[in-house]
């Protein structure tokens, strides 16, 4: 059988693109990864006469080192058009800067629009990514762009834990969220509102509509970051009379303490997808390899 | 006076920024730069309703830390864009990866390219710099560029260590910087040549032409990088007879033990553009300002 899909893995993602190159049967080329003496950064694709007349999987995610992750997905992007590549698609699960999707201040940048323009300019043809923060921005281009949801395989990695639980989103944003997974699994599903008391200075955070006492709880959200929120809204749920809570998220950068504060609060389990350059060894953290819902998407894109 | 040029400094190119905006009399707006606690990179323009309209010129390097510059420069582009600017040039003294200008080896990158296309990709109209490494990778993008030489300005600081020197270029890659310098002051240049002797593996440097032997001698070069070629290059020259050698480069990386290796091969000074964010404070490197040149340049540009 002559292989027709190539992967080519970036350095944040080795052993995840040779996991997804397995189930779509792609030849994975290896890089060379080189820093030069004054810090820049050089990439060489070997084998890289395989690439013509192909299409070509550029597999790498842009956490951690955003900014050098950045520079060397360019670099596998243009290396594979001077290589005659037929076709890019770039498959990046966590796209940094994401978070910066509007101008909130004036005198501020709409990161992840230089981002992703410039993913599109430098020749990719399609992206497919797992739950970037807001797809408003991937919208506006106006190109070929997929945005994998996967709380569902999450959720169902830890389902035993959990009896019929409300599916919580921590702020309307991520709503849409809680709607997802609620739907695949029949469940409730709310978010969280804060509020400050006027007069106290007190801040509450309650469900909008659904009676959480006695209930079990699902949180979902894209990102944790610091986690913040995620411990802020299970210590709130758990003194309002939640029973247990686990928390399914897409990205988990968990930063300093992140995990000792979101213990803290009560939480049972943390889920994630594999979509970074890290991994935490905690038995409180259950990684989910998502590849086999991705490897069905690029078997679609590339038909 | 109303203050018609807006220049926006980059956190690699403060002082230098501030000092061209007193020659062209435009006004500096202040940028809050911030680093999340994931690393992601932060820029706010402040002031920035001021921008509505107006040209700017944004002013930053990329060396040291290419990749975050790189990200930087670009935010930078996208607020002014968001702020309403009438026009954009970036002025970029030194452009990172102008090195990788072509596919040296199946597989690589034309990183050149990717920096430089996403520059203009993101909006600006007009890119000035000093002494690109090829000028090739800017002239095929067929937008406006100024590549601007200094050399004549560096000299001209120096001049009167030397006595009728030869400029020298050490590889041929740079004779197109000497023959700019000695048609400048009208004197004799050369390139040197590098031969590896087959029989007894040794290497020979010499000048093409020239004769060398008691003359001064300024080698010209775009970057000093480890300091290896420069280094080599005088020894071989001082060893054949040169009598003073003194060397003027655009950009002064000088990575290591570059100073110490360039003072040993019998160099009397390094002249440098003040091109980078970094400075040496070593009484053998000068570094002359050519913000004089860069401010004519501008307001031909922006006139």
């Amino acid at each position: 059988m002559v292989l027709l899909l190539i992967i080519i893995p970036g350095r944040n993602y080795i052993d995840e693109s040779i996991e997804l190159a397995k189930k779509i049967g792609a030849e994975v080329l290896n890089v060379k990864y080189k820093v030069f003496p004054d810090g820049e950064k050089y990439v060489r694709i070997e084998n890289s006469e395989k690439i013509m007349g192909k299409p070509v999987i550029i597999s790498n995610t842009m956490y951690p080192s955003q900014n050098d992750s950045f520079i060397e997905t360019l670099m596998l992007i243009n290396a594979s058009i001077k290589a005659n590549a037929s076709r890019i698609v770039a498959y990046i699960p966590y796209l940094a800067y994401s978070r910066q999707d509007k101008v909130f201040l004036t005198g501020e940048p709409v990161s992840a629009e230089i981002v992703l323009k410039t993913l599109y300019y430098t020749g990719i043809d399609c992206l497919i990514t797992i739950d970037i923060h807001s797809e408003q921005v991937l919208k506006e281009l106006n190109k070929c762009f997929y945005n994998i949801q996967v709380f569902d395989i999450l959720f169902n990695n830890v389902k035993h834990l959990v009896n019929d639980p409300i599916v919580i989103a921590p702020d309307k944003g991520a709503l849409n969220r809680a709607k997802y997974l609620a739907d695949k699994f029949s469940l409730q599903y709310d978010y969280l509102v804060k509020e400050r008391d006027r007069v106290t200075g007190e801040i509450t955070i309650q469900t909008r509509e659904i009676d959480i006492r006695n209930r079990d709880i699902v949180i979902v959200d894209d990102i944790i970051s610091t986690g913040g929120t995620i411990a802020e809204a299970s210590r709130k749920l758990i003194e309002k009379g939640a029973r247990r809570v686990i928390v399914c998220a897409s990205h988990g950068l968990l930063i300093g303490s992140a995990i000792d504060n979101i213990k803290k609060a009560g939480v049972l389990k943390i889920v994630l997808a594999n979509t970074l350059g890290i991994r935490f060894q905690d038995p409180f953290i259950e990684y989910v390899d998502v590849s086999e819902r991705i490897a069905k998407i690029l078997l679609e894109v590339l038909k």
